[in-house]
């Protein structure tokens, strides 16, 4: 973990295709460690070819090294393939009702194009997980419902994603123009959720992305 | 090192938002270490909050708590604000010469858009880091080049995102199009960048995105 730290830490103090002068304090004290640690550390990864060092008379000049941002990388890609997998963990809250006038609208759309008849209302769930819900849709195509004007008021397109809860299917639903992340995801289905899986305000619920 | 690979080796295996049935044996392979060294890991990760563990009769079940699951993200999240910086690192190599040609179709289009008469000609580097190019131009915004029709011929749009290379300030031009992140990057700039710097294929070149 100290080397991971390590890496970041002069990462973001600029030694990226730059060598740069470090002092062996400084680094000790964001680190949490005693500068012999660091020094020890800083020669055990230019052993492993994790950075490059340079010595010019009292000053010390360190580069991540291609092996070290590479192994970075890697890593920072490995965590988003596991986590980012088309999971969603959610906490039950109250809409504000808005939800069931706006499903009444886009009914027919969702029957067209999702293939259901949607309950008159939506389950909303504040996302605990990911930080950013448009994460567990990588690599997901959305249904889109297309937008429509009706007795002069214009609708949105609405980005629909299929997600299963426990054995339900349903769909989340988001504003096309939405620009920032929703904190809360509205879930559309053919059933009341909150009646069918007997949830209540407060329960914690795993959603999961329909892919293909 | 380890609890993070425990736990992405975890996340893998669908331990998001449910507790999956493990074996010590299994992930003692996965991992390279000792069954008896997993139970440990694993009892220290309860102990640290990043897993939730349950033990029915000779099963194991895991789950990575919420804990856990902010962790990963944390981590994930430091490694790409650090990495991510405005910094390509690249190789020099040898374009068709193709370069030249376009930057002469696009040249009234950069004196008026980059502001500054551009060399007849591109240096061109296989872009080692970032992986994906893009990924050194987050938060940044490209300078658009209007597409054109000339001689019945259509020219496309063409994003321009200021760069410096030493002390030498030029663009890498990227057609709008592009749906795959080049590998190569071409960079115009008002001087022939390979003489100014004394460049020779196969140098390795530092290139920095200029922001804002």
């Amino acid at each position: 973990m100290k080397r991971i730290e390590m890496l970041i830490l002069l990462a973001r103090r600029g030694a990226l295709g730059k060598k740069i002068k470090i002092t062996l304090r400084e680094l000790a004290n964001e680190l949490g460690i005693s500068p012999q640690s660091v020094l020890r550390l800083l020669e055990e990864m230019e052993e492993e070819g994790l950075v490059d060092k340079e010595v010019v008379g009292r000053k010390t000049y360190v580069e991540i090294s291609h092996e070290g941002l590479t192994f970075l990388e890697n890593l920072c890609d490995a965590i988003s393939e596991a986590l980012y997998n088309g999971i969603i963990i959610g906490e039950v809250i109250s809409g504000i009702g808005e939800g069931a006038y706006y499903v009444r609208q886009y009914a027919h759309l969702m029957r067209e194009y999702l293939g259901f008849e949607p309950y008159p209302g939506t389950l909303n769930i504040r996302v605990l997980f990911p930080k950013t819900v448009f994460d567990a849709f990588c690599g997901v195509r959305p249904v889109i419902l297309p937008g429509f004007v009706k007795d002069g008021r214009t609708f949105g397109d609405v980005k629909a994603y299929r997600v299963q809860i426990e054995d339900v299917e349903g769909a989340i639903v988001i504003p096309s123009r939405t620009v920032h992340p929703p904190k809360i995801a509205e879930i559309v289905a053919p059933v009341c959720l909150r009646e069918t899986l007997g949830l209540r305000d407060g329960d914690r619920i795993t959603v999961r992305v329909v892919k293909g």
